[in-house]
């Protein structure tokens, strides 16, 4: 019988979303684990279930070519996840990311052919065949989620550079010696831009300012970026500030990632694309003041137009085609 | 008869070299021009004239397959060059870059086709050809001359973008809001790490501080990137912190660009590569420490293997062949 299905696996810091695509990219079925374990063999177990479960549903492993996994610091050319110190099972005792041959281990456990890359890059191929990307050849897909992950396509083709890690864009450096990034540098995209970037703003405001907000109802250290949502949705003037803020920073880091790679559009995608009326119009307005000339008011910035787990499963899913 | 030649020619802010190629790579003939000329038509009268004494050199024109330019802020997709606001002739009264249709005009002026890069592009192909990049197919040449151009190569190719003008790294913010760049923006790579920028950096530091230096001995606004070499070889402290600072920039520029395209090699090419000695430690501890964990001590630093007018010249010929 033909293998006319795929798997795809969205491995998140909080959560994996899997589904069973077919040659089309409709989701047949589809569910979510958390990616909370402890252990790797943990996580390894719930995944495997959760695949095989619904391979079940779907009629059996006969009919699947691969398995398509997107995840952080994924080794496209090794399947490997290489020193993802974001999820906790990929850290040792002194919260290092280890390395972990992670396709291999779950094809040997599926009987099942693997291939893994990066989230971003998973989420920028399912951008470009059902997306926003459609059709286009050179575009960034910029993650904005609990980290801020990139894919970067050139020439029709995602980046994976000579060791298969390339497109990092959220740990290029924003403000030198800035906040710290959980990759151990400092004043990383990620440390300002990303969901919890957007909470520590509004955490360091609150400590650090009398301002009056609607933020300061809120535990401090509970402030969540949703939280600074909801209080600019009511005109707080603190949270508008702090999406000002960040959408400054995200559109500083476009203007040179287009000297990089002359993208036609940045495409956005991830939780903190929900605040797009907050942030849309500062992005473009601060990467065409960044931009160099040639590039001023040419490149879109676009916001994906799939649904978060739609556009990382389908993204992931496509990489089975080929195994 | 075979056309069995190329003509390549690279056109840098101060002068232009071209030279006639063979299949094998060998430089047959080459000359030299200035590029200072205050008017396009001079510049292309001057250019054609010397393009067709070389062909006149090794036999005429129909030996030649094609002309290959490498040019600031030339398009390779429309042979045009494009707000190279750094040649004379390429801007208008007000300083502004103009929009030169290059390829065209020449190619009607020779009756033979031809193509145009980016120089730094025309560099990278030509060292990817023949030199410290052979065999390498991820790869970033960055050229350190009276500007900071780049040539990507990813997978073998070199990337082009959407619009042809991809690879503008010096143009990338090193100091935000800091010194004004030739391009309109501020704080630029290539405002500090070009000749011209390393002899700012210079004249800063003798207007600004107290500190014994033999380049006091010069006219302060008469400092090259030279007399800071020169000074540096007698163990001048402030010309040795100079290119400190100058390559601790390079070094979080490169770290950046690591992040984009996880390449190989950086190759570095140009003038002030002279200054390998005071550079290339600094560059290399200076890199390793603004990268992410995944790249420290793997992304090799290289200096050029070939000849800059060699390396420039081969480079542009090759786009020569495909016409």
């Amino acid at each position: 019988m033909e293998k006319s299905l795929v798997v795809g696996v969205d491995i998140g810091a909080q959560s994996s979303k899997l589904g069973i695509v077919d040659a089309r990219g409709n989701i047949l079925c589809q569910s979510v684990i958390t990616s909370l374990q402890n252990e790797l063999s943990e996580y390894v177990d719930d995944l495997v279930k959760a695949i095989e479960a619904l391979i079940d549903q779907v009629g059996g492993k006969h009919l699947i070519k691969g398995v398509g996994i997107g995840a952080p610091n994924a080794n496209y050319y090794k399947g490997t996840i290489e020193c993802a110190a974001n999820l906790t099972w990929g850290r040792d005792a002194n919260g290092q990311g280890i390395y972990i041959d992670f396709a291999k281990i779950v094809s040997s456990r599926l009987g099942i052919p693997v291939a893994m890359t990066n989230d971003a890059n998973a989420a920028a191929i399912g951008e470009m065949t059902y997306g926003a990307a459609k059709g286009m050849k050179n575009f960034i897909m910029i993650t904005l989620g609990t980290g801020v992950g990139s894919g970067i396509v050139v020439d029709g083709k995602v980046v994976y550079g000579h060791d298969g890690f390339a497109g990092e864009l959220g740990h290029t450096i924003s403000i030198r010696d800035g906040r710290q990034c959980s990759c151990g540098l400092k004043g990383c995209l990620e440390a300002y831009t990303s969901a919890i970037g957007v909470a520590r703003t509004a955490q360091e405001r609150i400590k650090n300012s009398g301002t009056p907000s609607l933020l300061r109802e809120i535990p401090v250290d509970k402030i969540t970026s949703k939280d600074v949502y909801d209080a600019a949705k009511k005109g707080d003037k603190m949270a508008l500030e702090i999406f000002d803020f960040t959408a400054n920073l995200l559109g500083e880091a476009f203007a040179n990632f287009i000297a990089f790679s002359a993208p036609e559009a940045i495409i956005l995608f991830g939780g903190l694309t929900k605040s797009r009326e907050f942030i849309e119009k500062p992005i473009i307005e601060s990467m065409n003041k960044n931009v160099v000339s040639i590039w001023k008011n040419k490149v879109k910035i676009l916001f994906s137009q799939l649904k978060d787990s739609d556009a990382a499963i389908l993204g992931a899913s496509a990489l089975g085609w080929d195994l």
